[in-house]
């Protein structure tokens, strides 16, 4: 048997990742069996469960991978850009970012019903969350926030307003004034 | 075979509902198997099942009464009234809150992936838009909203911050600070 080197196990790795991604936004969690990602990635199931331990540990990794983008993104740019980003994407989508909501929603479920996992996840939730307080730090450093109302209850009403749109845009409702409301949002944290 | 009048009908179908409802809220809804809506019942699945036509009908009813009851408290309190109620509950509950908000999460679930529920569902959660709506509309004509953007926009912006509630609480994650958060809610939608 050839030896294979780490870099090309990390690029399988990463091949791996970037069909699953695309499998579970279009099946979701349950709809995308091994068969189907045995197709989404052109390798056999032997050979993705060699990389990953089984669809749970598949769909951890893919979970991890988009909260390490939206950590990048909040710290780019604060977490009401990642709902500016999240609903433009709904509007314009073929229906892959529903199943990508579907994914979040998939993850807020199993954080309910599957203690091991909610603590596999909590570590990158409390990831999000870091980048969005210390955001608003910043911002509050320059001026920018509202001081009448600490950084902690502006970070988790920011997160509030985030959890409410991934439940809006999964279950499909219409955009209707989003766009509008996410306006309110970002004033309400500002100052006046 | 003696006849049933309407009454009994009526209170037989109500019996069977608050016992369903403390199953769903107990179990979730795929935990709650027929055979465990038998015991909360004290009926046979023939009996249940003479008054629902099925599990999702039954699950469909609870939802229902639930929605019901939630336009209630909406047109009499509002809907940052029906939140602190519903964080309150969640300090306070032994578990069965997290249960009841599982069942919105799985209505949300079922929203995405099932059409025909999707339909059924539709006329409950406009009522309650409206009934959020009528109440916002009551209170800007007695000058207590703001006036720089429209009710339809604080409408929505409301219902934002009640599911991220839905989403937060229902998947366990601490209630933190919560209850200033929604300080916050209320005052974005009120004249400063």
């Amino acid at each position: 048997m050839p030896r294979v080197s780490q870099d090309q196990l990390d690029a399988r790795r990463h091949e791996i990742l970037a069909a699953a991604r695309g499998c579970f936004a279009r099946y979701g969690y349950e709809g995308a069996t091994v068969r189907r990602l045995e197709e989404a990635t052109g390798l056999s199931r032997g050979a993705i469960f060699h990389h990953f331990r089984d669809k749970d540990s598949l769909f951890l990794a893919v979970a991890e991978d988009d909260a390490a983008a939206m950590v990048t993104t909040v710290r780019r740019n604060g977490l009401v850009q990642v709902m500016r980003d999240l609903l433009e994407q709904a509007r314009t989508s073929d229906g892959d970012t529903a199943g990508w909501l579907g994914s979040q929603l998939e993850v807020s479920r199993r954080l309910r019903t599957d203690p091991a996992f909610a603590k596999r996840w909590a570590e990158r939730s409390a990831a999000i969350a870091e980048a969005t307080r210390e955001r608003l730090e910043r911002q509050h450093e320059a001026g920018v926030l509202r001081d009448d109302v600490g950084v902690e209850v502006l970070t988790q009403f920011l997160e509030l307003a985030y959890d409410g749109l991934v439940l809006h845009l999964a279950t499909g409702r219409p955009a209707g004034e989003l766009s509008r409301v996410l306006d309110v949002v970002e004033e309400a944290v500002r100052r006046p």
